[in-house]
């Protein structure tokens, strides 16, 4: 696309699931479309990739669960295969430096601990049953909640040292972010968004569940075979200028000016990402200052490759839950035949920032160390170890999700969907369900759509949609 | 310096009063150095205009008080004049539907609430005395103090509502934002470089004590005319490419590539803001991360501007402080000789992003109103009213200063000066006195420009430095 101009009537910002799913709606209901995208594949935060000992992986989002309608229709349509995360046996737990075993959700070797955390989690859920999806901060007592941290709520609500243990684990590996962090009433509404904390750290029954064949990025890969052409790929766009009713998105490829002129942009990018365009006319401040209180969350996933998934041998479910150290949690990530053996981990919260600051060999030994106190000796001898450390992705700059600090939503929050002249916004972080997962990023493209569809007169585009509009 | 590339030993990005400073230390000790600016004037966020009706404001920073050394030594070396803030008679406290006055420091309507109140800041003060101001999150409990929000510390601190009223107006003029946004590791931090809360909101003794005659961005431009030729206008920087010991800073100006090779950079912008740039090889994870959990204030700064100064005649110093509206603080802001009147008023957190949204003609309404019930009929008919939303300024995005989000400084903390191969980061946003304040961004300057001059095996600048160099 070097050195050329191009017209149409949408485009797309983002080739991630968000900004394919609205190109999907747009083209099924007749709208010229093009989306281009920085990096040179499409999917996002989703990202299969092969390790270079030939092994299949997910650098990025990876499983699907009960409730994500949009993923499963996705995945229907394209015919691609799911099949469950590995939880036979018992999962381990290291605490205060010895290693038990449990089984369920929750480890158990500190009984009260787990009783409590159990409670908290149920409170926590209930309470966030009366956060309103589309509009969290008309909650009752909205500023109070928006105004405390989640390790706040932590201080008043738990006793028991296990018991915080035990959940900071859990909201490390749901947010890549510490609950110092967290604003409380955005922990609320993200956790109903996928119906409840307990749902969201769930193997069956949850938020992983399920995991695909082949990876999750087909899906993406899928949609932007559908859409051929329309999808450019390798061009980073650096600015938007935009009226109502007219936008151009342009850029510089191979050092030749490029520029895409349409009557509208859904921009499919995470907020604090989206801001570092060069805007013109600049964004709203409202619109702006929200994009710098939805930080990225701190996540390294970690993989681990054997030629064997061994510690099946031992009744093991290659998952653990830990106190201490870098990888704070971990799962069984074998393919569906078992013909070699993968454990996945998750570095996350303050202990990516300390990971990235050791070094790469330093890193590999620490990580090595931890898989092998907790699943033997034979777990630091893996075949390959391969890390994705998302902080350090140029186009997306953390993960799994931005996060919103306190004051943001109540400050902020009617900016993050409000179109911006002729802008709309898309993206997980804008999602009312499975907000920060890859389902939200669907529902978020097809939302979208529809505002633009609606934008420029078409008809809805349920009538000849090909599915997941709501 | 369209089309051109121009090579020097230390490019330094941004021209405010830490670019500046640091570019006056290293001209001093005979290193050849470039300052790029992107706006068309010098001084960041001090910016002294004069009205449509002739009337010189201050739009940005504007006052000077006692230990703010770097900023008075500045002062004296450029002769600029300065005079005390008026304040003689008393202020006018909105409080609950009634106008009240007082004089002091805390409006006194409800002595509980101001006893609580005088208390609090006290308290506050002596804790944040034992930050250490070089590593905010090497204190005693820093993760406890960095998981929680001011407001979180304030619900178990004050009984008083009309208490909590009194700190809310203080924090909001402080920082441009809610206590419920700020980390209060950094508020603690944050006091104690500026000598304690009751020295950042007071007039007499601390940081509002005196003004410049003629407005503060005069010290900028004495800095910048030193500086001739070497300081760039009107020139964004888009991209910065960067080694161990080389940096590319470059950018487009009138459609014309602009390139400046350098052995080192200092980049005098907020975190935010230098975020945005096109980094090569992208920032690491740390910093990018910590510029994300950095968000600016929010804050409009309102000029009302008088024939005469008529409140004087009343008795009254021109001083609000308000539980209600968008103005929660207002200050006499008349030239030194009286020769007219003017108010200046602080419109910030909640109440700016609301103010945003309301639109200029309803904007001018609430503020005329709200001037109107505190100083009387008069207050109402200025001859000019003059509005400055620095959320909505381009290459600064909200003010007064950048603040740290709850989990930011013990999490990322330690890159927030940590140079980044040839790249050195000043702006006020890293000075460990006056953070946040002009004498802050002069201080930034300085020690990163000795950090370079050490890099660059010069010898320390203290011998021929133009002083300020501690």
């Amino acid at each position: 696309m070097a050195g050329v101009e191009r017209e149409c009537e949408v485009v797309v910002v983002g080739a991630g699931f968000a900004g394919l799913a609205a190109a999907r709606d747009l083209t099924a209901a007749g709208v010229d479309v093009v989306v281009v995208e920085a990096r040179d594949r499409v999917g996002g935060r989703s990202w299969s990739v092969e390790t270079p000992a030939g092994f299949g992986i997910d650098r990025g989002g990876q499983w699907i669960g009960p409730t994500q309608h949009h993923l499963q229709a996705l995945a229907d349509e394209l015919g691609a295969e799911t099949f469950p995360t590995y939880i036979a046996g018992e999962a381990v737990e290291w605490r205060q430096g010895t290693r038990h075993t449990y089984t369920g959700l929750i480890p158990t070797s500190d009984h009260h601990a787990a009783a409590e955390g159990v409670e908290a989690i149920l409170d926590l859920d209930l309470t966030a049953l009366e956060v309103p999806l589309e509009r969290p901060w008309a909650a009752a007592d909205a500023s109070a909640l928006d105004a405390q941290t989640l390790a706040t709520w932590f201080d008043t609500h738990l006793e028991a040292p296990g018991a915080r243990s035990i959940l900071d684990v859990a909201v490390k590996a749901v947010f890549g972010a510490e609950p110092a962090e967290l604003s409380f009433l955005f922990t609320l509404f993200y956790c109903h968004a996928g119906g409840g904390l307990t749902n969201l750290v769930r193997t069956t029954g949850g938020a992983q569940e399920r995991r695909f064949v082949g990876g999750s990025q087909q899906l993406a890969r899928g949609l932007a075979d559908r859409l051929g052409h329309r999808v450019v790929t390798g061009t980073p766009v650096t600015a938007i200028a935009y009226g109502t009713d007219r936008v151009v998105v342009s850029g510089r490829r191979q050092d030749e000016p490029w520029r895409i002129v349409a009557r509208r942009a859904i921009v499919a990018m995470p907020p604090s990402i989206s801001a570092r365009l060069d805007w013109s006319p600049p964004l709203p401040g409202v619109r702006d200052q929200l994009s710098m209180r939805m930080p990225m969350g701190s996540v390294t996933k970690v993989h681990a490759i054997y030629e064997r998934p061994f510690w099946r041998d031992e009744g093991l479910n290659g998952q653990l839950v830990s106190d201490d150290g870098a990888l704070r949690s971990t799962f069984d990530d074998s393919p569906v035949d078992g013909s070699h053996g993968a454990i996945v981990g998750f570095i996350a919260g303050n202990e990516c920032r300390e990971f990235e600051r050791l070094g790469p060999a330093a890193r590999g030994k620490a990580v090595l160390s931890e898989l092998e106190r907790a699943f033997g000796p034979a777990a630091g001898r893996p075949v390959e170890l391969v890390e994705q450390h998302w902080p350090a992705e140029e186009y997306t700059r953390g993960g799994p999700v931005a996060i919103s600090v306190p004051g943001a939503l109540t400050g902020f929050g009617d900016a993050l969907r409000e179109p911006v002249g002729a802008v709309h916004w898309a993206g997980t972080e804008t999602a009312t369900e499975w907000c920060g997962y890859l389902d939200g990023a669907l529902s978020s493209g097809t939302r979208a759509a529809a505002e633009v569809l609606l934008a420029l007169g078409y008809r809805g585009p349920g009538d000849e949609g090909s599915g997941g509009v709501t």
